[in-house]
């Protein structure tokens, strides 16, 4: 009988999480019954929400139960097949978990999603033509909303999620500035995405000097800011912030452990006639086929590139996500599993 | 020769304004030129985003140049008139600043607009029938948007647009909840406008202790807010906000003399998926016609009901703002300048 790594996660972190409070655990790989289909998962994803997910406070998403498999974005290949619908050889984008394999019932409508490699490779699917990608869609074209020739500014920039922002807003004519950590980071996003300026957030010890900066390197102020740390880095852009400019708030890592992260003058807000607005791509699914049709077709084409930081095997999940948390990834984030 | 009485601004506040930044100062009336309208004015609106015209610094608002008359919403009545769109005995609504008198020029198209005081007393169309009402109309009807049922909270509720902002808020079927300084505001606002709760937030002394207080005035938790004095009271408010709720930014009178007023947990935006919009009523000038329409019929028909707070003589207008900032004023804060 064939064996299914899993992690569990078996505690919740007061603070930062560790690796102990996940645990691999061998299972086996279970038995079809009508309807179902098995998936062999290839890459697993791994993103900041999963972060909340750990605790078991109140938030927009629901804790992750304890002693059972993280939950996660996969893609991977249907190995076995119950289900008309799905064939083996197909490949898929599903909810598997951090595991090597899962099964999903024919009762579970939209689960799993069968995906063309032809163009995309698998792994995108996860990264600028998933969930990522569509979260910066959802949040710079219904939240930002750029103008041709405006300044969108973008945290996180070298992320899975912020390397779309900028280059979609490049797509739309207007500025694209980064804020990324460390000389690396920032070189990637000017040069290999094109972004117009790139702000190595580690120089800059208090939002005052990397307001200094911003200004520099938008100057013409900031018309958009898509979020995704929170903190200090958000305190610095709002000081540049356009009249009617828009904040769509995507994340704020730098308080995922509960660090307070107080918003230092939120009557800037008010001066400025801004309009910030928190979401949930997974909310908001009546966009994700007009965003994944223009972020497929960019994929393909060439218009849209990423980077991937792959650890390889389920057991090197736990060490990655922390270093995730950390940002020590470099572009999207997963795990390989075969 | 009749004798202009004005308030003239003579220096900036360096944290809390004192009367010796104003000056009395006396004039002539001039002498009208053809076109031109005279304007006895009968009262004088004094409103906070004045505090914010005393200082030099960047804002929505253009500073107010110094030794010159205050800028300010007046009612009054033509006096003379060299202007055929004008007669004697007009009562008007304009903007004549700290002054007994003031001289309108046909260039000035729409700075001054007759109303009709037949159903609708005059000083009304510098309060719930004029920016005060609008301003209440534009952040409760197009940021807050509240359904029927749902939960709207405002600060300052006894104040010129707080009043306003509940009594809407019932009109549209929605639970209105104030908070307010001192027992009088509360008991007025819930006795005699019919908001279903008030809390008296000089009864808390942390954002912990006001939160609670709203837990009770808002079992269903809050969907939309009205901000007129941000810090504490914010931070209290967002703690019981709902998924999907509003904030309509429109003052944050906590902050005016420049005292930090931070958001202590900026993260709630994210994880309620809340909207929050900053904005200055005199850059919608689309929908007054619709405000204000809805305004004037409620006041003729007693069902939006306000109360003010009247200073007698020009000589009494620097006073009457010192204690508007610091809350003294109940409802509407006027002069009476005859």
């Amino acid at each position: 009988m064939t064996t299914n790594k899993q992690i569990h996660l078996v505690s919740r972190p007061s603070g930062e999480p560790t690796t102990g409070n996940f645990k691999l655990v061998e299972a086996p790989v279970p038995t079809l019954q009508d309807g179902q289909v098995l998936v062999r998962n290839h890459f697993l994803s791994l993103d900041p929400y999963m972060r909340g997910r750990m605790n078991d406070a109140k938030s927009y998403a629901q804790p992750q139960p304890l002693n059972e498999v993280m939950g996660g974005g996969t893609v991977g290949e249907v190995v076995e097949s119950r289900n008309p619908a799905f064939k083996v050889g197909d490949k898929v984008v599903g909810m598997g978990g951090w595991q090597q394999y899962h099964v999903v019932s024919a009762e579970q409508r939209g689960a799993l999603r069968v995906v063309d490699t032809t163009h995309i490779p698998l792994s995108a699917y996860l990264g600028a033509v998933g969930m990522p990608g569509v979260t910066a869609w959802y949040g710079l074209v219904k939240i930002i909303e750029p103008k041709a020739g405006q300044t969108v500014v973008v945290s996180a920039a070298s992320g899975a999620v912020g390397t779309a922002v900028g280059q979609l807003a490049k797509v739309r004519g207007a500025r694209a500035v980064g804020i990324a950590g460390g000389p690396d980071k920032c070189a990637y996003v000017v040069n290999e995405l094109g972004f117009d300026a790139c702000i190595d957030y580690k120089q800059h010890k208090d939002a005052k000097s990397l307001s200094a900066a911003l200004k520099e390197a938008c100057p013409d102020g900031v018309d958009g800011y898509f979020e995704n740390v929170g903190g200090m880095v958000l305190d610095a852009v709002m000081l540049r912030a356009n009249a009617f400019s828009r904040i769509a708030l995507c994340g704020m890592i730098s308080g995922y452990n509960g660090e307070p992260i107080p918003m230092a003058a939120p009557q800037l807000l008010l001066t400025n006639r801004m309009r910030l607005e928190g979401f949930i791509v997974s909310e908001h699914m009546e966009v994700w086929p007009e965003a994944l049709k223009e972020l497929g077709t960019l994929v393909a084409t060439g218009k849209l590139k990423y980077r991937e930081s792959v650890a390889q095997g389920i057991e090197a999940a736990p060490e990655a996500f922390l270093g995730l948390l950390k940002g020590r990834n470099f572009g999207k984030q997963l795990v390989k599993l075969i």
